[in-house]
């Protein structure tokens, strides 16, 4: 049983990861929230109380922190007495952030795949390359880590578990698909960090097929979906971090993931791209300036949290798995679809914002309450994933499964 | 009767400058280059020697130099004895060198309007900003200054003053066309300093029609042209230098400037506007570093001076003028055609830098010869501009007029 909660990052992830902890005090203890910047901490606790989330009075304190360093991460950790840590900062903080964990004791979440600022899409399978290097000291320290525990990575791999354990006996494929069939209005933004965003598609797309990793890149593989509630959506195969560990469970099945992109926002990435412009490599101006030019490119674009108070429409984010039941070929869709303008009204984030920030304070509660307390590091699919969602259920992520019986909740 | 030249500038508009200026030396005397990086003088230099283009044999020295330094301008002057200054730097340092150019009694030429790096686009007519203030004192020292004797500006307000000597009595509207119809062969690029050709389209489009100042935005205003040799070309009403003075000069005519531009273009650029990348104001990144959008897009594009050997294709530039003749109504198109693999061979540079650099050699010979030399600051329209036309058809810039007569080379 653990309890009191550090949120690392101020972001607009960071803020519903807020909320949704507010709304569980009574469960997780103490809430504390760590930036670089500290003024944008206390912005996102001005908000909490705005909404009344708190569910019982309690502690929710801001800290300024550079979280690149792993003693400052320590120490705050040992002043908060956090014994659960959730580092929804940049991902070029996870292994920082990691560390200290395993140093405290704290159980360590994160949502996204560690990276390192001057390389993009390294060699699969990605975790390999960070996070799994930590798994024996995780082990011998009994330290709980779930890595990737947002909405994809995180509840997808779920859903994968879940078609596993319950719709499908030999899983041949593994199709994770997110439309964000969403409008904010502007002429160009990205829905989160826009240099996290780019540096997912400048390298090379990862999928596992026929049992080995197969290389293509951005936009040059599509497919066409027929999905819940959004309807026809194109889709382009995108190297992401779910595939890297889901791969090293699921070696027999092809597993690919699918990002709905529209012409517009190829068009601009395109012209981005061949013009260097989303190079993470610095370039010298004639004045003699060294710039990064992804870095001025993320200072022109819309902060991804400014879009929240105009974003209309839903988002569909699934995992569709094929295989065979009982001998007989079978699939199941296990999806969600989340509503920009409610996650708004709830939390005062977009829908992006909001399918990521939700699934890691479920996973808080459930290590608070010991049911996914490991005690070792683990990717979501490792776990049960029945109470994660039936918990989601309750906190605005439902569960819906398509299968050959029909499209219906899905209940725990 | 003046001779010896300062060239300020080491482009690739320079280059050109500097090579013309050679094969006419034993007319123009000492030749000197100065720039900011004596290198890319001394480059210069060495690309004259292996062409073998000095006339005669004489001194052609490379020299560093600030040029937004009035004192080290004028100094430089002083020490190389030049009479006459070649300005072909960036649009920044026109008024600094204009004014060393006034205190040592050294004619000034130029071939693109003086600009502030802070303001894009002021209040026409843009000369009255900056240029014109210096009228007056040019007449009291009894200096010539010409301006923008590039080819556009230029060339094509000479043919819009040789319409008016010798082919319309009545000007009721000039049209002014710049069509590439080249080819560099990479993804995007533009053919002079990026910083400078983006700047020229991101305010207002100035025109002048109905006797007053007009306003559009940038590819608001589209004609499609059907021109000598280039054929059918897409083009869209620009802000340009020319406009400025022609309209000063023919105030009861419409005056207005086209610049082709193909669709590939217009998207590249309307990304990067829309986002904001083509901003002067400086942004500041998450890092907290200040950089200016623009200098950064400039670093990432291909330097033009590149493009030279595989730039294939022509260029039409020319002037429509209209009005009536003998109470008659009447046209004339006067136009040149330049070819961007003839340039490159014989001066190493593409067809846009060769347009623009050839012209102010051909008013240098000019000034020396005491035929342009008008102790006065003026605008190429208000000079005779046989002479000049004349020189041009024996430098590498012919002219051909295209009226209701037939379509034929113009002689002097």
């Amino acid at each position: 049983m653990k309890k009191n909660v550090l949120i690392i990052g101020a972001g607009g992830v960071a803020q519903v990861v807020a909320h949704k902890c507010a709304q569980n005090n009574d469960i997780l203890g103490d809430l504390h929230i760590a930036s670089r910047t500290v003024a944008k901490c206390e912005a996102i606790i001005a908000s909490v109380h705005e909404k009344g989330a708190m569910k019982v009075p309690g502690p929710f304190q801001a800290h300024g922190l550079d979280a690149t360093d792993t003693g400052a991460v320590a120490a705050l950790i040992g002043a908060t007495r956090a014994q659960i840590v959730i580092n929804v900062g940049s991902p070029f903080v996870n292994m920082s952030v990691l560390d200290a964990c395993i140093t405290t004791g704290a159980a360590y979440m994160d949502t996204a795949i560690h990276e390192d600022p001057a390389k993009i899409c390294e060699a699969p399978p990605w975790y390999a390359n960070y996070e799994w290097k930590k798994r024996d000291a995780c082990k011998a320290a009994g330290v709980t880590a779930i890595l990737g525990v947002g909405f994809d990575p995180g509840v997808v791999n779920a859903y994968a578990r879940l078609a596993e354990d319950r719709f499908i006996d030999k899983i041949t494929s593994i199709d994770i698909v997110d439309i964000n069939a969403g409008s904010h209005g502007r002429w160009f933004s990205t829905n989160f960090d826009p240099e996290i965003n780019f540096r997912e598609f400048t390298g090379t797309v990862y999928s596992w097929q026929k049992g080995a990793w197969q290389e293509n890149t951005m936009f040059e593989v599509g497919r066409e979906w027929d999905l819940p509630v959004v309807g026809k959506q194109k889709s382009y195969m995108t190297g992401h971090d779910e595939v890297h560990s889901l791969a090293n469970r699921y070696p027999d099945a092809d597993v690919r993931f699918w990002m709905g992109f529209g012409d517009h926002y190829i068009n601009v990435f395109t012209v981005l791209k061949n013009l260097g412009l989303l190079s993470e490599q610095p370039v010298k101006t004639a004045e003699g300036q060294e710039v990064i030019p992804l870095k001025v490119v993320k200072a022109v674009l819309p902060d991804p949290a400014s879009l929240a108070p105009d974003y209309t429409g839903k988002t569909c984010i699934g995992t569709l798995v094929k295989g065979e039941k009982d001998g007989k070929p079978a699939e199941v869709f296990v999806y969600n679809i989340a509503d920009h303008k409610d996650a708004f009204n709830e939390v005062g984030s977009q829908g992006i914002s909001y399918t990521a920030g939700v699934p890691p304070v479920a996973a808080a509660i459930l290590i608070a309450q010991g049911t996914w307390d490991a005690g070792r590091m683990v990717n979501v699919e490792d776990l049960d994933p029945a109470p994660f969602l039936d918990l989601l259920n309750g906190m605005g992520l439902p569960t819906r499964v398509k299968d050959a019986a029909g499209d219906r909740d899905m209940t725990f």
